[in-house]
């Protein structure tokens, strides 16, 4: 067409190709564009009759141009090279003035205004014939480095900072190669060997006493668990199974005879052990569980017992190869009376591990993860132990054959003694928050590098420019570093615990717990998604991460119980002021407490949308703590009510478990956001500051939206508010994202733990 | 104490046992406590100076009763036997009053209030004693039979009963016994020998037109790969890839010579083959490939290449062991001119399962699931085919060397060659549906028998019972059943699909399967979690049901870049009335159409909290089409507002991306509701009305809560009514509960697939 007959005889008509082919490129030729056009040839009266004739055969839409016609106009009008062209008309011009030719004036204002009779947008439509003169703001965003790696590495190691060096050179070593089998005896086998080199190491004592071997130092037990989490999880799990688990147990629970005997060879990996209180039937509620240990006065022994099979101990870890001995969680009988649950050390194998008479052991087989542990189920027929065996820091069986405790109460004494063990708490949301910084880091290293998509005939862009890929992973990244600040704190508070805090520690620690992995769990299946296929093949270790991760939820407390728990606490949260107030005491006081601070809800403040206000570190923790204050106040006055109305209170209680999960949920994200902020200001560096900064006003936005509702409902904010939130929530999304490889940089995750190809640099 | 000189002289003093009780059995003594009742003490002027002291000492906190004294005090208020007593003091006059002396009336009334001063619920205080007596509601919850599960059953298969209720047989049958292996090889060998038992039935060929050995029923197809979901996924996938992606790839594709040398063997499994579309480097933009196909003019052949190591197709099921031919989509080369995406035929492997010169294949390795899949890379180097070897049915190389096609425009051609293959769309969240279904199954029969807590002393409650476990379970099963009837209405539409429906049902099938899938997961993740550890047993099969299906978000179209589809498809949903309009006219139009319904936001309505209308089908309907149509036009008007402002079309469709994939959920749940709405009212059966009825209502309450932010944010409506609705969403999910269990029955998903030991009945 374009070298036919009509256009070598006037070559102005030429100004008309650029439209032909924006009419004919992507779409059939409608009614209405071929009515709009035809009225507008009809107008150009400098054409002939002919030249009428011919333009409208080439919008007959029975006789569409060939491919091979598009391609050649396209190849023309790139030609003409008027990529700064402002609309069709001009680069019609552009076509017919090639060569230097004089276009006549009517033919150059011939096209003026095409574009809105078709409903297109002039510069769009030049861009479709010069796609690489496109400059959009989503192709334009890279990565920046706006602050220092090293130093934002240091600051979050803290004075932790050698041992977490050494922890990662020995996983470097090629010792700890990722070992690529499908085989379940393999896999065990393996874990047990890295178990014994970091044992050489001294990582698996260093918290006992010192005159056990120990390194008598909490705070890098906890560190060692966390580092080691960015290697195979079931290394961390049988190295918190043995040395946490069952080490801690003997230590906490026992006394001077027990740590001697047992301690050292402990810490050594000397003597495989496993922590045996989970029954079939009996997993969060532990207080029932019902393996027996009956005491023998004669004999001055006890005999452990699995009356029904679904008292079994289940899920132990350890158990169903290496370990050797137990502590066992069972109820203490004497003379026919349940003194409730003590816990005892039992022998289950032999030293060449030959399982001893009355003991039964069966495979958990295999798992959704965590397949390096081998996880077993135990019972006991009449098994005895000598009376020593018991682990008598707070109970015992004295001369005389009688019970003797310093706690009366079976419930006191059973909570003192789990509260002992709360470590467990700490140690798995912090493994948890090295698997999340695993998976974000391969994500959004991923992100950055996988194009996919872009505008027409242009270079892809990266999947991580793309608001909705932000809005996904942006938030994870917040609060990751977000867990990790609440998480030292926990730590520090928990070394430095006095008596009187425990009950606080606890709370602190079952929150934390809760809101960390299930945030992790979130976290990985987000990523593997945003991975898209990669995400889904095992070497990009996604997976592996994910499920062996996924049982952190359940294991050391179930986490809806945990709130529960949280909630529980945090209704006698009064018990400071009124010494161990009875629950139903404190529903009245707490009830009567409840009232709206008057600035927090100035009709100026609940529809303020400037951005100064929004990105307030003020406001945020204000509205964290109305949040929190008032779910607490208004569980407590729904529990009274129903109380009150005579409601059973098992009952009471479960009609307002969802509300209590929320307390517990509202308390532990002020703690969080509490404790960030103070992260902030104590940060030194100026580019470390204001990333840190914008990533902190990125985790109260986001859990502004993810709460949005309840803010709205409870007229906090007008939805005025929440729209602006939104839209910050957003430009925060897009701004951190150029900060977002830097940010996983600071991980200093090892790649050789990392492992992933899609995370390789380069 | 019990049986102390005090007590023996003057039994009235008796009446105090049960309070002395209460007050050591769970807490400390406060000092607080203490001071209120010496007061109490001291206010009993019946008593001597001795017994005054006595009652006092036994408040003492250094020397608090033995564990014994706590037991045998509680055995004597138990022989006491008044499980009716109102509260402490009845319980002591019980006592006190035992062998039938007559205690005092001044030692009747001593403890009359004591409970309030202690902040302690009478009643409560009884049931500690007498445990047994407590009858709460959430003890009493039970599994009922409130409708006859074998017709709701019959309603769900519809006209498919007979051949679902084949394949349930075949897949019970001992050869469909689950593997227990860990071996990558023999997964993959199963897997290939289930498939070829299923292609012996005739039901891989199902599709098929008749002559070529089919049965000419698509519905049958989709029966078939729902069913089939109920046992091993891989088998699914592996069944979905030869005869739905390969088979249905070269009948749609092709033409009558493809259909006539491939199809029957196909169908038998005789010819395994490959669907090669997905390339690393290009996935969900699948315009971007990069492999070739050239044309040469003087062999009459094509050369297919892939031209760097970045467009190997990756991810190909049956690529890595069996297939020996494949669908390749590769760019047409003629003369140098790149002419667009078509599908070429080529052969892999001979039949000896040799790789074939050029061609490299490299397995895909280990992934998150789907393992029992073959999954592999290939790459071309210039692997020759024959001419006759393109799928030519929208494009063709003719005689003279030329291409031609009825499409001109690469692009529409490309989208029509893909819309023939939409049937993916439908068999994958189908194949979903039945894996939600059975990780429903498996985790409401458990929590209908696991129990674990319960009130003091009383049997523990199943986990069903609470209140946070059925908010978590119950509105997953609403969403099963609502997509179920979406499911079949998306398979009807398609069945009787006409050319002008096409883009409807495209839309359609992409916003489903979004939905269905991400609806999948999310339904995993909290059945896993709310089976605690026996829901990470491999033996209970929720990990496979998970990770298997984990990768349905991301292939046959990314979810996110689906919903995105489904937005721009709703943007232009008045295509019909304007033939085709432009996507930026349509923007004008929209935005001028945006009206707000004045009955809708009738001040009554948005604040009405009525029971009646908070379950009226009219008003859930009204609501959802209020949402779909409000975030549709505020899309529109954001869009257009970017891009009158002059921000690049690119840059406008990326910041509203956001809320353009708002617009396709709140598309798909309008109609997901719909169809759930008009399913209950064709249901003729009293019993399963009712049922179905509370399930919908379930449905769109618990959207109205996930949306309660937006609703409230724009007005829709008020924080009163949420609350309603959050009140009438904790009811429906405890009402459905008695019915949840029959519910999954009727699912009648084969025991032998179930297979997991927590779900078996008895």
């Amino acid at each position: 067409m374009i070298h036919s007959l009509p256009l070598q005889k006037n070559p102005d008509l030429l100004v008309f190709v650029p439209l032909l082919f924006t009419v004919w490129s992507d779409d059939v030729l409608t009614p209405t564009e071929i009515s709009a056009l035809h009225t507008l040839i009809k107008k150009q009266t400098w054409l002939t009759e002919e030249e009428h004739e011919f333009l409208i055969t080439q919008l007959n839409p029975s006789n569409p141009p060939s491919a091979e016609d598009l391609k050649s106009w396209l190849k023309e009008i790139r030609k003409a090279n008027v990529s700064q062209a402002a609309n069709l008309a001009a680069v019609g011009n552009a076509l017919a003035a090639s060569s230097g030719r004089v276009v006549r004036p009517e033919a150059q204002i011939a096209l003026i205004g095409v574009e809105e009779t078709l409903g297109l947008i002039p510069q769009e439509v030049v861009f479709t014939f010069y796609p690489e003169s496109r400059k959009s703001l989503t192709q334009g965003q890279v990565t920046q480095h706006n602050f220092d790696v090293d130093l934002l590495a240091k600051q979050l190691d803290g004075d932790q900072a050698p041992l977490i060096a050494k922890v990662k050179k020995i996983l470097c070593d090629p010792e700890f190669t990722y070992l690529d089998t499908d085989n379940l005896t393999e896999q065990r086998e393996k874990v047990l060997q890295w178990a014994k080199h970091l044992a050489k190491q001294g990582f698996g004592s260093i918290a006992y006493p010192k005159s056990y071997g120990g390194g008598g130092d909490m705070a890098a037990y906890f560190s060692i668990m966390e580092t080691l989490s960015y290697h195979d999880l079931s290394l961390v799990i049988k190295f918190g199974v043995q040395f946490g688990l069952w080490g801690m147990s003997v230590y906490f629970l026992g006394t001077e005879k027990h740590h001697q005997k047992y301690l050292k060879d402990i810490g050594t990996l000397a003597l495989p052990g496993c922590f045996a209180m989970t029954e079939t039937n009996h997993g969060s509620n532990v207080r029932g569980i019902e393996t027996t240990a009956t005491y023998n006065h004669q004999q001055k022994t006890f005999a452990i017992h699995t009356p029904n099979v679904a008292a079994q101990k289940e899920y132990i870890g350890n158990a169903a190869l290496h370990g050797e001995m137990a502590t066992v969680f069972a109820k203490l009988i004497i003379d026919g009376k349940d003194y409730g649950v003590s816990a005892f050390v039992v022998s289950l194998r032999d030293k060449q591990g030959k399982i001893l008479p009355g003991i039964t052991i069966e495979d958990c087989g295999r798992k959704m993860g965590l397949n390096g542990v081998d996880n077993g189920k135990i019972s006991f027929n009449n098994v005895v132990i000598p009376k020593e065996n018991m682990l008598d820091r707070f109970a015992s069986v004295n001369d005389e054959g009688n019970f003797s405790s310093p706690i009366s109460s079976d419930n006191r004494r059973f909570f003192t003694m789990l509260g002992t063990l709360v470590g467990g708490r700490i140690g798995i949301p912090r493994s948890a928050l090295a698997t999340t910084k695993s998976g974000l880091t391969i994500a959004i290293r991923y992100g950055d590098k996988r194009r996919q998509f872009g505008p027409e005939g242009a270079e892809e862009v990266p999947i991580l420019n793309y608001r909705t890929h932000q809005r996904r992973l942006m938030p994870l990244l917040a609060n990751a570093y977000a867990m990790h600040f609440s998480l030292q704190y926990l730590t520090d508070r928990f070394i430095k615990r006095t008596e009187e805090e425990m009950q606080e520690i606890e709370a602190l620690a079952a929150g934390l717990k809760a809101f960390g992995t299930w945030t992790n769990t979130q976290t990985l299946q987000e990523c593997r998604e945003c991975c898209g296929g990669k995400g889904y093949l095992s070497e990009n270790r996604i997976d592996a991460l994910k499920n062996d991760s996924d049982i952190y939820t359940t294991f050391e407390g179930d986490n809806t119980v945990l709130m529960q728990l949280v909630a529980k606490s945090r209704l006698t949260e009064f018990k400071q002021e009124f010494s161990n107030m009875n629950v139903f005491r404190i529903l009245n006081y707490v009830a009567d407490q409840a009232k709206t601070s008057l600035s927090e809800m100035n009709p100026f403040v609940i529809r303020n949308t400037d951005d100064e206000h929004l990105l307030d570190p003020e406001f945020h923790i204000s509205a964290f703590r109305f949040r929190e204050r008032d779910i607490l106040t208004s569980a407590a006055k729904r529990l009274k009510r129903h109380l009150d109305s005579g409601m059973d209170s098992f009952d009471a209680f479960n009609v307002c478990q969802h509300h209590l999960v929320e307390v517990g949920f509202a308390y532990v994200e002020r703690i969080i956001l509490e404790q960030f902020q103070l992260a902030v200001e104590q940060t030194k560096d100026e580019g470390c500051k204001k990333v840190l900064s914008k990533l902190c006003a990125l985790f109260a936005l986001s859990q502004f939206d993810k709460h949005k509702g309840w803010y709205l409902e409870n007229g906090y904010m007008e939805g005025v508010k929440t729209k602006a939130i939104r839209k910050q929530l957003n430009q925060l999304c897009w701004e951190v994202r150029q900060d977002a490889v830097p940010l996983t940089d600071a991980f200093k995750i090892p790649e050789a733990c990392l492992s992933a190809p899609i995370a390789r640099r380069g």
